[in-house]
């Protein structure tokens, strides 16, 4: 039997169309029976967030961070034609009129389909992130997994 | 006989500069004889888009995005220094100083060497793009045989 | 024997927190023992900058692009969330806080580590930057040199 084909993409980028790009891709190669795993690091942490407040101990730069972030996968902004938020409306608006999945959606089905998902526990302590504020499911680990999982695999992607 | 080396590179982004390091990277591998396909999607779809107006019926915010979005490889700006298109005037500039290929230039030249240029067509119907007003030659198809190419390639990059 | 594991990473941005990730992986894959190069191009290659002046014969273009860049790993920007020089404040503090490596010092331990560091000599020209101007150690080549490496490697990245 054929080993299993992996899949890695570093999800670094805070960003609603990157984010739905790596999603597509991910959920694209979870359907063709790879094992996929995405990383989050950095602003990409931010579409694993739980979109209500979660209360958590904080300090002062913590908290800053905190609330400039956007908080979970219905906030992202756009990495070109932001407008100030008008930019994601119109995107959403015609993901919608196309039937196209939601960022939430992309991250609901990924997480059916078995997807990794993989919190970066360093960048975590740099933002201040806790895990209570993260989707349930999600993973914790480090470069060393990340470094792993991509030495295995055929596809690894940064975005 | 070795079978031929594939790479395939993901073009994501809508920034002149970042087509040209594609472009390069994606010439320099078919160079060696390897076979490219670039994958062009979201914003990246522009650099493939015909310098003239065509006329296709679509519908407001399709029109829209179609009128905010450059039109083609000569009017994408700088991720970065992009001074409200001076930037991209500047490096034009020194690219010729030095006699580096234009990116419609590097493009020609990818057609030529046979590099394959896919527009995701997902994309294309969020933002409203039609086939005739991306370039000739161009191949259209989904995440699908993205990856499908790519789980044959050695390199594989998100650009 | 086994063979020794390679990994490279093309770092174009010109980012903190991207200079950051790259050096991360780098050096976590440097110490699983793989051999792994970074290949600087375009605004990527600000991070190999000496942070004193140079002087170099340059013309006013270079000259202008040189005073526009920043100047070496201490002094780059962040990619999101920048507040004019406020946000890579923030971030180096609570990196401190953490006790993490600065850029600085990624940089000295992948050079320790033998990280390949490689400067894109195309974009160089390009941007005007002088041998002369970046870190003692770094090597110089074109994208042919990258591809080779890329080839024979199991991990690629583009940040």
């Amino acid at each position: 039997m054929a080993e299993q084909e992996k899949s890695t993409i570093v999800l670094f980028s805070g960003e609603l169309d990157k984010a739905i790009a790596a999603f597509i891709i991910a959920n694209g190669a979870a359907a063709y029976d790879h094992e996929v795993t995405i990383f989050f690091t950095f602003w990409g942490l931010n579409a694993l967030r739980k979109d209500e407040q979660i209360p958590a101990k904080k300090g002062f730069l913590e908290k800053l961070f905190g609330r400039m972030m956007p908080r979970g996968a219905d906030r992202l902004g756009l990495s070109r034609m932001n407008f100030a938020g008008l930019g994601p409306k119109m995107i959403k608006h015609v993901m919608k009129k196309h039937n196209a999945l939601t960022l939430p959606q992309l991250i609901e089905l990924a997480q059916e389909q078995g997807v990794k998902l993989v919190a970066c526990t360093m960048t975590m302590d740099l933002l201040g992130l806790r895990k209570e504020e993260l989707l349930d499911g999600v993973e914790y680990a480090g470069v060393a997994a990340y470094l792993g999982d991509a030495a295995d695999a055929k596809v690894n992607l940064f975005i």
